[in-house]
């Protein structure tokens, strides 16, 4: 254990909000420590209860997450944000929609907003948020809200830290439900069309309505369909008290360790992937190229290649 | 070398088309003697130039392959076509895509059509892609496409595989540009306004614009913008002939090399990593629902372990 890291995690544990965003910076950044960091912080997880949401462009995630944030401050919850935002780093959409939103929440400390770029490849997005909600469990959040565009299979994988999974449709962009990736679909706990007031929410509503017929889920649970104007703010507590019917069933069910066991394996063996990976680099660093080379000029072929250095690392 | 695939492997070479489709089968299920079957074939691949093209759901790709396809044939040229379909397996989307194509195109001989939908996660679609290319490769079509939704970063994956990438975008789908991942836009070779009839093309054409202006390419290529409407075949030659210049621009500046061995890096990044995991799976075969539920109840920290694990595997 790190002795010099101590005071960081004694005022993360305490709530302290600049604590906090140093601890994110060092764990999202990779700086030095952050793996003893999330180490020390991990015992004191498990408190914060994680809302995924998700939905197409355009769908009114952020104003939703606003709007629910709002209600559970009444309650006088406690709130971390994660904004995860795989659009384009020239449109500046993940900046400029924190600051939009800091204005409205800036002097409330019951609320910590986090938006998070798309960075790299190879699911390093998925980690980095992973890394970033231990960090707001650890502070004592009662609640953790990570809202990500529902397109890709990194927002299956970030989603799929939720304890409850929100996914959002909205009336009138084509064919909504099937511009959604399929694996999000079947991972939603709790279906919302927002935007209800416009034509084609009756047709939303039933086509998510076909798709559950034909998926039973292994639970048994039926997501239920809530409807929200969020710019209105309509619907917002009627989410809320799906979300609180849904925490119920999983308590009554004893589903709740189920999820958190079968999600612990999947991020796992997610983590292990990463970690496999960064370590081999780390060993093949300057062959790589020349082993790219070889194989463009078909002199080696990579299917071998692979195999090769596979079963040389395997070997102890 | 496995010596019953060499009847497989002449097939394939000779370019029988149920021999393509069974060596294809063979490859996306990973039925025995599939690595055998790729490692065989890699030295006969090289020959087929692979076009990727992208864009958001509804913008028309696939009858713009269709289009393409149909200019390439008058030319004599043999294709393979792979449509990969990331939407719900609950619709058929890549199914029934591909029945209405097949109804077109299946007495020609010239052009082979395989699609394929999402399965499973990590990472494995893209894998999937490229191992069909290699078989359509070594098969001795002159062109392979590759069709993808980009959205996500297994699109992002995909089209990385290809020597030339296409992006469509299409006016009036709202915030055009921004919807499609920040990755795609970066990698255009061409951009394409489909449906170019339709209002609002001439600002989804100033975007581009815009875009470029913003990010130079180390190759100082400049993406021409080609405008299409690919269900009347407008612009379709205008395409073909962007294609060539670039093809042509790659020869003259000697490009075409280092852009493969920059895709085969990434590649191999992608080949190793999936590998790893394959291999860390069988080991840890019984001990990762165990090691879950310790995490899940707090008694193990996820970070120490991955460490353990991953540090155990290097030492040889």
């Amino acid at each position: 254990m790190n002795l010099t890291l101590q005071p960081l995690i004694d005022q993360v544990r305490s709530g302290d909000p600049r604590a906090l965003a140093r601890a994110i910076s060092v764990v999202e950044n990779r700086s030095p420590g952050w793996s003893d960091l999330l180490k020390a912080l991990f015992e004191h997880t498990g408190h914060a209860r994680i809302l995924g949401l998700t939905g197409s462009p355009g769908a009114g995630k952020s104003t939703l997450v606003d709007q629910l944030a709002r209600h559970y401050r009444k309650q006088n919850r406690t709130l971390g944000i994660i904004a995860v935002d795989p659009t384009s780093p020239y449109t500046g959409g993940a900046i400029l929609g924190d600051r939009i939103r800091m204005q409205d929440h800036f002097a409330d400390s019951g609320i910590y907003i986090r938006s998070m770029a798309t960075r790299g490849s190879l699911g390093g997005l998925a980690r980095a948020t992973a890394d970033v909600t231990t960090v707001l469990d650890a502070s004592g959040r009662d609640l953790v809200l990570i809202e990500t565009v529902g397109v890709g299979q990194d927002e299956v994988d970030i989603v799929r830290l939720a304890d409850i999974t929100i996914v959002i449709l909205v009336p009138g962009m084509g064919d909504d439900v099937q511009t959604i990736k399929a694996g999000i679909m079947e991972i939603a706990d709790i279906f919302v069309i927002n935007k209800s007031d416009r034509e084609g929410a009756e047709r939303v509503e039933r086509e998510i309505r076909a798709l559950q017929s034909l998926a039973l889920r292994s639970d048994h649970w039926t997501p239920p369909i809530v409807k929200t104007i969020a710019s209105e703010g309509t619907g917002v507590e009627e989410l809320a008290a799906a979300v609180s019917s849904y925490e119920e069933y999983l308590r009554k069910e004893n589903l709740a360790a189920k999820r958190s066991i079968e999600n612990w394996q999947q991020r796992l063996i997610e983590m292990l992937r990463d970690s496999l990976l960064e370590n081999v680099q780390q060993q093949l660093h300057g062959d790589l190229p020349r082993y790219a080379t070889e194989i463009a000029e078909r002199k080696r072929d990579p299917y071998t290649l692979v195999e090769e250095i596979v079963g040389k690392l395997g070997k102890n």
